[in-house]
């Protein structure tokens, strides 16, 4: 679909977890996806762990040098104005000169958005950039994007109207859903149901003929699979996010205390072992890669900071995806007049 | 610890599944937990419903006549008011009249408040009554008490503030957590984090020396065990509830669906079926009870609407331990300037 091989820069020195699996996870990557991989960070020590994976063919990665990291502990506005030089920065500015398409960040989420603004800008038409993060849901093969999960937790309704055309668009274009279904997080079905934010939301959504808006989704619907996109503001959104990873992880908690009780658990649990990977598999959220930032005018995936080697592995491929799709494209063609539906003007323009 | 026997009113009539169930539930609460119930609903219905259990001990019930139902589809405030009869109306008379000190509806949550509001009014120095749902944790046996979930979805700071007293007291002498840790939903944990409304309800909290507030609650927090009560808007609160409710069906659902996989897997959940069963009561919402209708001057447990006998006689076990517990007198008398520490004062007042 793309016209030429996608180049992403990983900011390898943003994770939690030190460089060591964001170069994992890069290499497999880069070996496994047809791409091209620019390695952001300390060239010292991505040469040493590039090292360490020895025999693997890294022969699509180059190591771009980077001069420190923006931390958690100082402001991330702060942290990415005085660090010129800090990997995230690098990265953004690798895109912004368009030697790299994408960028992948396992950092501090506050740091890569401010360095996308500062380095990017916005998407013309886009207020507000919102982030958004792809969810399973009841069905094994069927996702939901959510947006916003935490770049904005004060909006107007007119950004969740574009949030909802953000999400649109990469339901159809990367996720593949021939007929996306938008839904409005609100606590009731009716129209005039909830706080002003969703009642004022739920008029322009409607009035909105680009939006394949379907109607209020309660909280019960966010997973259902009855909705392609959700979206919301920026606080109900990273509520929900935080606490779906958790109520997941609490959930496998409870099987694994509970199965194994008794004589007849301890036999059978041990028998399930394998399928007790495959539940992990499907409900784990590091399967289902970052978040994306969704309104800047590049692809920016945002991944955990606790991300190991493959949620980066994911992320990165959804990067991939995000370009050879040409989601950035899409949005700013929609926000210049152009229709949703027709590929082709993309792909002249 | 109550000077009296527990008599409480339960509307007969709201629910979902028709007065069976909620008869049913009322039976049992009537025969095991040393209360009085008052069965509002038609006579005649009631009265064959109760026949149906032949045999039953139904000495502890009397059936209180209603006319008509505050229907789903009418608007709640309209409907509680041009139908005075109606069974949730009667219901809230009982307790208006001090023949009753609880109700336990399963009936339209709107309408319970409704009802509530206009015969009962609220306790003096909070402005807006609050729903309170309690939450399973991650631990087997400690539970947590989050609100509003759904009776405000535009709140001012000092209604977060009264939510956590009303919440502290419920957890500090109905779930008997000797010193609770009360948390505010936001999106990170500093005290500079989130919304305007979460911002200046921090400084609220912080300042309140009554309240025992340890910090802002992250999504992942909510259900972790660190946190006794959790206050939030009655948006918020709505989503995270109902999230929370079809996550638990989804990862049964997944578990279900992924345990059989394999002739392993057959062998091993056949052997598994009642862990099966156990896990199911750990996670399952009505096993712990209907959510309070908090700040009004009785005890008001509304049930869901969907709920079979069960869930009702859990309903009315809360609405009896809230009473014994003398909820409402120590929010009264917290409001009038008591402390909450001398449970003798409330005694005494």
């Amino acid at each position: 679909m793309a016209s030429t091989r996608a180049k992403i820069a990983v900011d390898a020195m943003g994770g939690d977890r030190g460089p060591g699996v964001i170069v994992a996870g890069a290499i497999r990557a880069a070996a496994e996806l047809d791409i091209d991989v620019l390695l952001v960070g300390d060239s010292q020590i991505l040469e040493a762990e590039l090292a360490n994976h020895d025999g693997a063919n890294i022969q699509n990665i180059e190591i771009v040098p980077s001069e420190g990291v923006v931390s958690m502990d100082e402001g991330a506005l702060t942290g990415v104005r005085r660090k010129p030089k800090a990997s995230i920065n690098v990265a953004m500015k690798l895109v912004k000169e368009k030697r790299a398409q994408g960028v992948v960040s396992a950092g501090h989420s506050g740091a890569a958005m401010a360095a996308a603004s500062l380095s990017l800008g916005r998407i013309k038409g886009i207020d507000r950039p919102a982030i958004g993060a792809v969810f399973p849901t009841m069905y094994a093969n069927k996702s939901v994007i959510v947006l916003d999960v935490g770049a904005n937790v004060d909006c107007k309704p007119k950004y969740l109207e574009q949030f909802a055309l953000m999400g649109t668009i990469y339901s159809k274009y990367v996720l593949e859903v021939e007929e996306p279904k938008v839904g409005l997080v609100n606590i009731g079905e009716e129209a005039t149901k909830g706080n002003e934010l969703a009642k004022e939301t739920y008029k322009l959504l409607s009035k909105n003929s680009a939006i394949p808006f379907v109607g209020n989704a309660e909280g019960r619907d966010v997973l259902s699979g009855d909705f392609d996109v959700i979206v919301c503001d920026g606080f109900v959104g990273n509520v929900l996010l935080k606490f779906a990873e958790a109520v997941g992880e609490i959930m496998l908690q409870i099987v694994k205390e509970e199965l194994p009780f008794g004589v007849r658990g301890k036999v059978g649990s041990a028998v399930l072992k394998p399928n007790l990977r495959r539940i992990k598999q499907r409900i784990d959220h590091a399967e289902h890669g970052g978040a994306l930032l969704l309104g800047v005018p590049a692809v920016c995936i945002i991944s955990h900071g606790s991300s190991q080697a493959p949620s980066i592995f994911n992320a990165i491929r959804v990067a991939k995806e995000a370009i050879d799709h040409q989601i950035v494209d899409r949005i700013q063609h929609y926000q210049k007049g152009g229709s949703l539906d027709l590929v082709s003007e993309v792909k002249e323009s």
